[in-house]
């Protein structure tokens, strides 16, 4: 009998997940799930796995690419492959769909609630001000791209707000803070130049999006750096021109102060 | 004893409602919702009310913006006010949260699946390739606003996708389909003669996002024209540059055929 993979969205904290999400889980053979794309705010896999009431395999990198076991199980079974936030976000999960339906595996998506939305409604930010989304990874030796920083200068060249995804590295088990990627976003301005990011260009940082302790504040790049936000996941968003309801919501929702 | 108003998205289509949003829901006084800036795909009002096992409140745009009925009755209770996919991504509910706030109101917001999200995931497309989004609004006498031509022109010139979402005229019933909304983009062509916009330009339609007989296409305007896609809510991405595993989703997923 040929089998069936569904991604599915657990969204960004605990109980983001949908009674669609749910009963799909509930009626799969096996499930997989991964963390190096995505994290939820304040939910082990261990308490997803007590909520869906059955056991999540999580995989490696290497083991949904390469080896591509989501789809080897596929092929005659009911599977399920979780990931938080919404499934398709992550541009690798799209390629492994197309795997599968190649393979003739029929696939479905259930989508989950995702940091593209969640981060512009929790600081009462306008979604359609909102330019291209752009990731920051960790440098390594020989390996500090820019681009981020020029997605950051055409978007504020148009007056648009910038989602700013930071790195996770799973392997070491370090999600990227506020304050590192502040560091990294002025040392991009250090080495290009263009004078898009300053110590007093403003932005907004989240923590654990979505979790009862979240956290959501705007400010100075030089502000937030100082602010303790607790644990990652931590997300920001580079500022734009605001809209006067934009900066009604950031003095009312994030504690922001024109200075 | 001072209320609280707690907004909560219901995602797009049945049983996207996340766990988070039913139990707040459930322990609310009051269920106030709207229909005029979202609507669910494939559920009414009265099935959500048996799902939460509530009176839900309809309320219309008068009552909410004008009268701020939520607000009122959130003043001594505890109140829920529900709409179709995120409830912060319209405007307007942003300000009535910053007026709830304002009047002493706790307010929270729970997340819900969005359009901006599930349509670029049901596609295939690669969310960081999309530019800001745009609303095509009905036409009518003396008002043809051409704002969402130069927002797609914009995107286009920057090789960027742009997510179009298509008016809803809750007073007459009446949700746009991709059909109306072709016709709406080529007169905008006519009008703004930029080039922009032309029977083959490459676009993707998606027709009751999320729901279990959604249906996705990629083709030309015109063929997108053509194309019977069933009842509404539709929406309606028109593509900048394709990069080849977009340009394989599109085929494994929307019968997208180059030409």
């Amino acid at each position: 009998m040929p089998g069936e993979l569904i991604f599915i969205g657990a969204g960004l904290s605990r109980d983001d997940i949908s009674l669609k999400a749910l009963s799909a889980a509930k009626s799969c053979d096996m499930i997989f799930a991964e963390e190096y794309t995505s994290r939820l705010s304040d939910c082990s896999m261990e308490e997803l796995e007590t909520i869906i009431g059955k056991k999540i395999n999580v995989l490696r990198r290497e083991e949904v690419e390469e080896e591509e076991i989501p789809i080897e199980h596929a092929l005659t079974k009911k599977v399920a492959f979780i990931v938080a936030g919404d499934p398709m976000t992550a541009t690798t999960h799209i390629s492994l769909r197309i795997e599968a339906e190649k393979k003739g595996i029929k696939t479905k998506v259930i989508p989950g609630v995702s940091i593209y939305t969640v981060v512009p409604s929790i600081l009462g930010l306008q979604h359609y001000k909102f330019g291209r989304t752009t990731t920051l990874v960790y440098p390594e030796k020989n390996f500090f791209p820019l681009s981020p920083y020029y997605v950051i200068k055409e978007n504020m060249e148009r007056g648009l707000h910038t989602l700013v995804l930071l790195d996770i590295n799973a392997e070491k088990n370090r999600l990227m803070t506020v304050r590192e990627a502040v560091d990294i976003l002025l040392e991009m301005e250090n080495r290009a130049k263009n004078n898009v990011i300053k110590e007093d260009s403003l932005a907004c940082a989240v923590a654990r999006a979505g979790a009862e302790d979240s956290i959501a504040r705007a400010g100075t790049m030089k502000t937030l750096r100082e602010e303790n936000l607790g644990k990652p996941p931590h997300t920001m968003v580079i500022l734009g021109e605001l809209h006067f309801t934009e900066k009604e919501a950031l003095e009312t929702l994030c504690g922001y102060r024109e200075m």
